[in-house]
């Protein structure tokens, strides 16, 4: 069964093919510069190595798409003989407010719900929905599924997803305003992973922090395979400090740069989202490598980048520990979190008071899912790495193979 | 000794005058409707219990205290043969920046500081000045003190107070944007008070977390004395949601809900100081009684906006004390956190995993300083009743008393 994952973004489109008998990726690539002049495709088949680039005008993602299928069915590169062997597509969605519990087979109904929940994601949900259409185009007949970033979190309950604003404002505009949280598909796939790796897979009492560490970083509490709470919030901007985004600030400090700066709100969202979390207080970097390189040689911005955001992290770890009234697990998952033993021994350094016990040279080692705690600690840590792609294909594989309507329609 | 404490607001000021020989509060008043018109000042002799209500013009804060003076030397009322007999008088004042790790004597060189720091606290530190202004103009000679919100937050390291935004704006602007935390008289006194309560007055280790709860509500981890975190931010606004405030929320709420109001930024801030918090969330109420009461009726909201209290408190609770990377008491004060045993029944239970153990019955009792935690709980949990009033004159005997030099100047 031969999946396409596609993550649409304004002006660029993803995509990984999976091989799902084998749970191999076949293919990935990467259209960027799309509708803007100067559109460029970079392919690699997995298998033979074999990395083509096509440039060439892509005026929109349907053009994408189709550039797509060419690459695919390519003498060099390709992988596939004919498109048609696409027997399936899984489609990245940013905002599926509360109408999504899980992933939805497409049809234009579900388009128009994602339609219609463009205010909460402006930037992201019309470039998802413009993958879903250029491909719903492309290959009639062949199912769609969306997966929704904000999905896993809706079994959250209410008083963790409330505001504490005036409650007109929760469901005057269409769509609910409230805490969504994302990285659904990663803390899912991470806390299903750490259950079963710990052998607690249908213990509704197991419970785990998720911490999802990359250039976007969020962290979750789950009890029994179930999201209780999470760090991002109506948008990813809430919670940690991340490579560009400011994660919580004191609200009245965009009215004391407005003020003083002559900004928009729309620009000042921008400069919270794209110029500050890591980056803006380095003033170095939004890739912690590069952060981490800075505070070694001594920058003083650098060490206190990194600071802050395990700080926050290891403060988060203490909140979520409450919020679930104890922990059976931490698991560190994405770039930073699978990589970075420092993190992980800052956000955990100090926990002995609630049983958290990290193994120093454990941690220090690389390698795929493990436990990193010491054999006295009562709370298992873990490196669990995550793989929200293939969230997508299987996620894409079991709707599609069960025939399966969404219980949201 | 006869300290005046002066707590001035825009329009209004508040007052208790001690007699520090026997620590007890001798009168007490507010001047109301101040440059208004129909200004009125209620005054009470607390031994006597003789109240009595003056109206007549107050048209500035001047005229207020002259009208304080007459109040206080009134035959009726009265408490002092003149005001001659004020031996200093200490001011409540809310911002004190970063140039204010301690009180102050006042001096023309601090009033112009406390007059730099307006634009962080552009409501209150200029009618705190206007009380310091008309004491100064009305008794010279006499110490006036200065008392700040956010001086014992000082102690707080650099990666606990620094926003995650870019890094230029944070020394930009004449005043330093960051966090600085309030109710820091409320947080030092409950804090000492733990310590010594466990006999751990200069133990170095020792860390409580207090939880002042009240119409504004924030919290603290202090460790030796000294504040190491606090749950406010650059204004009172950020945090746990209050009586009225949002605490702390997505950023983006405000773009997404000033585009569909037309709310301009001061008239959006204003929303989130004043109709939010459980106010907002409770359609009620600001004040914890009734939302009780409505609660205990079946109101849904109220309901709700008493669990996200809690649940955001329970949170705080883990997050400080992985930040002190243990425990050793958690304290709670102000009117919330001194009489509703549910607030600390809620935001304490479950909490066994790391120590803290509620005695439910110590717990239901009224009465002063307490120690509510069961005989087993590793974590002693404290009920302190704040007296920031005090604090302030406490300060102002210590400070004129040693002639001190306040040590920012």
């Amino acid at each position: 069964m031969n999946i396409l994952v596609v993550n649409g973004g304004s002006s660029s489109l993803k995509y990984q093919l999976y091989d799902m008998e084998r749970e191999v990726v076949t293919a990935k690539g990467l259209c960027e510069r799309i509708g803007l002049g100067g559109s460029r495709l970079t392919h690699t088949a997995m298998e033979s190595g074999v990395k083509t680039v096509y440039e060439g005008a892509m005026d929109d993602h349907k053009a994408a798409i189709a550039q797509v299928f060419n690459a695919l069915v390519a003498s060099e590169g390709g992988v596939l003989k004919s498109h048609t062997e696409i027997d399936a597509v899984g489609h990245r969605v940013l905002h599926g407010g509360d109408k999504f519990t899980e992933s939805a087979i497409v049809t234009d109904e579900i388009e128009a719900m994602v339609e219609q929940l463009i205010p909460l994601g402006p930037l992201h949900n019309p470039a998802n929905l413009a993958g879903i259409r250029a491909c719903r185009d492309l290959m009639p007949g062949v199912p769609q599924v969306a997966v929704f970033d904000t999905a896993f979190h809706q079994t959250m309950p209410e008083h963790a997803y409330t505001y504490a604003i005036p409650y007109e404002y929760y469901d005057k505009y269409g769509v609910k305003l409230r805490r969504y949280g994302f990285h659904g598909s990663s803390h899912r796939y991470v806390s299903e992973r750490a259950a079963k790796m710990l052998g607690r897979e249908s213990d509704p009492n197991f419970k785990v922090i998720v911490c999802h560490l990359g250039n976007g970083s969020s962290f979750s509490a789950c009890k029994g395979g179930r999201s209780v709470d999470t760090s991002m919030g109506l948008t990813p901007l809430e919670g940690i400090p991340m490579g560009t985004r400011s994660g919580s600030i004191d609200p009245t400090i965009l009215q004391f740069i407005m003020n003083r700066e002559g900004l928009s709100m729309d620009e000042m969202i921008d400069v919270l989202n794209k110029k500050s979390g890591v980056l803006g207080i380095s003033c170095v970097s939004s890739d912690f490598r590069d952060i981490d390189g800075a505070a070694k040689e001594g920058n003083h911005n650098a060490q206190l980048a990194l600071d802050i955001f395990r700080y926050v992290g290891k403060k988060l770890i203490g909140s979520y520990a409450a919020a679930l009234e104890g922990v059976d697990a931490i698991a560190f998952t994405g770039g930073v979190g699978e990589n970075s033993g420092d993190t992980r021994a800052a956000m955990t350094s100090g926990l002995e008071f609630m049983g958290v016990v990290l193994d120093a040279e454990k941690n220090a080692e690389r390698g795929a899912e493990r436990d990193v705690s010491a054999a006295e600690s009562r709370v298992r840590i873990l490196v669990i790495p995550t793989d929200e792609e293939f969230v997508i294909a299987a996620d894409t594989v079991r709707l599609t193979a069960a025939g399966v309507t969404p219980d949201s329609q």
